[in-house]
């Protein structure tokens, strides 16, 4: 199935100039939902995974969905004050200043094989401090996992030690 | 499966002499996972469900996956600017001053049958809005469903006109 239909363009979200890919007409489609799962799983093949990570908060609908698929826990990965529990925590820049992102220091163990999967690979910024958090953790990051990939903020620059696929590219 | 075992007790949070109920043990256990999604299931029984509608953001972890199960599609209702495309708001109480939470104006058409889940009915302020948001849309609400309900916070009060069921009591 061809997903990019589903994948719906809205202009000067979320700032003027700023081409926003809005995925909820893919999520409002149950087939086009079962269609992106089995090709999420699809770029992962069979490399056993421990742990699924997601970022808040669009990266938790495939999130528990992949998790539950590979037979793996969940882990969020959330925006400062969000999680209840001890954290660790890892800043990244914005384009004007700095943001942060948390991981409770039990949700992974040393050694566990983790994806990463967010909805969207922009500047990879968000996504190489979820990799840090993940790593200062122990874990081992088997793939960098994303719905759509914006080709020209040359996120995967920030990926470069690890696997990145994604499903769309723009 | 006794799935309050996998429900962690975090004094103080988010502020002093409120215990937070964490669920993030029971997202990071595969075996837990999939008996709470047969659980939650379990109170749906076999009413056809169209949309599965959920509130930002941990009522997303289970969102999801209720919506892929059940075949239906996935609606998210988010807290203001989250949503792209063009929006229903609406205003909730909180201990002091207002919040809103927002829609989709296409997420669900007329006559829809809808789940609404929320990882925790509270007060049953958000829920309540929710629920407004969805009959503002023509969405018929079949069931409010709940993975935790703080019996003493009587938010069940709000929801009088709704079926709502909940895995676990408080």
């Amino acid at each position: 199935m061809d997903l990019s239909k589903f994948i719906r363009n809205v202009e000067d979200f979320p700032k003027a100039g700023v081409q926003f890919k809005d995925v909820t007409p893919l999520l409002g489609n149950s087939e086009a939902m079962e269609s992106c799962i089995e090709q999420l799983l699809a770029l992962i093949g069979d490399q056993k995974i421990d742990k699924v990570a997601a970022i808040e908060s669009r990266g938790f609908f495939f999130g528990t969905l992949l998790a539950q698929r590979l037979n793996a826990g969940f882990v969020p990965i959330r925006k400062p004050g969000k999680l209840p529990y001890k954290t660790l925590k890892e800043p990244y820049q914005l384009e004007y200043g700095l943001n942060a992102l948390e991981i409770h220091e039990d949700a992974i163990k040393k050694g566990e094989r983790v994806l990463l999967h967010d909805d969207v690979l922009a500047t990879g910024g968000t996504a190489r401090a979820a990799c840090n958090l993940i790593e200062q953790l122990g874990g081992e990051i088997v793939q960098c996992n994303f719905l759509l990939e914006i080709e020209f903020l040359n996120g995967i620059q920030k990926l470069r030690k690890h696997s990145v696929q994604s499903l769309l590219k723009y």
